[in-house]
């Protein structure tokens, strides 16, 4: 399981606040918290700064550095703030999210996620925009996955994404992305999926109920990673019950671990 | 999804001195309780009442069905009190809990689910025990699926049981049940799947979270009916969210409803 602390993101107004008040002491606080929580990747997106996302996107890789060694997940869509972003970091293997298989996108991407030797979230969406069914689905991650892997990507650093849609616009729509998720641990063993889970309740009341309830349902299929709020406890102990109902927790030792440290909700 | 309230077991404390002193008031108030949490089966176990099961039996039917409307599910390893409580039930189609394919059993009990034309739990278990794979599941399953419907039991009043062990034994067992009941719903169209949780949790601490979490992936599987508590909040909220998220929730109008009459968790 790997773990993306999703926090660190200027949509949100607290982090917004915090960049434009070169706050570091907040910045490094949520950092550290999310690392503490169980995040094994931060991710940093300053995609709200339209007017200096490289320099925001630096700042911020420079500062959750001087606090904690966690490795951190560079996020934009533009390739020109990511290679700010990677320049900028030196905790071990970096994360770039994301890839597509737009044209113009995965070529520019690309050579980031070689020189870098990066793991990367590969969203499953072409020019054509977002897929529907399962099947749409696996067939742009096989067509991401195949060439990425042509070009020189390790399997292991690729994390597919194959877009959560909103149930509330299409009942199918959770089904299709579970049936994605299984079809493509199918095709490959060693790649990886991933996701963010709050588009499947876009629409809905009680949203954190079904985004955490869909956490364990991706998991069931073989879902061995998310973007999520580490510091949410209540999706953190499905989590951690999961990988152990699932077989994934020798002797149920990391269950037992975090249910001692007071991490699981009753 | 078809709901089995399980809280009226002597086994229960609460229960076991209801009946000792045949408080009906409590039992009734239990059975309607169930009820309205979404129970669509209240299930009687007498089972601890070693000298009277039978009689105790047909006192607690007739007396939920003084109070309430809900099919009843009789549940006793002994084909003679299952006979008696069956006779007492005039609540529409009783369901039995259960029948296996232990010969002397499987024998005793089959004639009862085809005279009373009723719903039966049938539990993956034959002369030779429990099973611990999802393979030697599926081998009883279509024995006893096979035999039952050739001898003229209807397919959709089936309710395989797996039988759930627990992951602090070995901690394949809660994956090796996730397979079995994919393989159930693979082979048989209209056959259903049932389980009770709390097994998967035993010598565990935090039972209620790892039983919960269990629900979502068996149903993440396919499964449609489970016993379990339904004045469980917990759980019943994810049993909710997860119907909207399979797509079984048309318009999702459960969830809303759900959400509208407070029954959902935050």
């Amino acid at each position: 399981m790997l773990v993306i602390g999703e926090l660190i993101n200027t949509s949100r107004k607290a982090i917004a606040s915090a960049v434009e008040e070169k706050d570091s002491n907040y910045i490094k606080d949520i950092a550290k918290k999310q690392a503490e929580a169980g995040a094994h990747y931060i991710d940093v997106n300053a995609g709200t700064r339209v007017h200096d996302e490289p320099e925001t996107l630096k700042w911020l890789v420079e500062t959750i550095q001087e606090e904690i060694d966690t490795p951190l997940c560079i996020d934009s869509p533009s390739s020109k703030a990511l290679e700010v972003g990677l320049k900028a970091h030196n905790n071990g293997q970096p994360m770039i999210n994301s890839i597509t298989d737009e044209k113009e996108r995965y070529d520019e991407v690309l050579p980031l996620v070689l020189e870098y030797d990066a793991k990367v979230i590969a969203l499953c969406m072409d020019d054509e925009g977002m897929p529907d069914t399962g099947k749409e689905r696996l067939k742009i991650a096989k067509n991401l996955t195949d060439n990425m892997i042509e070009a020189g990507v390790k399997e292991e650093n690729i994390f597919l994404d194959p877009l959560v849609k909103p149930v509330s616009v299409n009942t199918d729509f959770g089904q299709e992305v579970l049936d994605a998720i299984e079809m493509i641990h199918q095709e490959y063993t060693k790649v990886h999926t991933t996701c963010g889970l709050s588009n499947v309740s876009f629409g809905l009341p009680n949203r954190h109920l079904l985004n955490r309830t869909f956490l364990v349902m991706c998991m069931t299929k073989g879902m061995d990673s998310f973007i999520l709020d580490p510091l949410d406890k209540k999706i953190m102990s499905l989590l951690i019950a999961s990988e152990t109902l699932l077989g994934k927790d020798d002797y149920c030792m990391g269950f037992l671990k975090a249910q001692r440290a007071g991490k699981l909700v009753k």
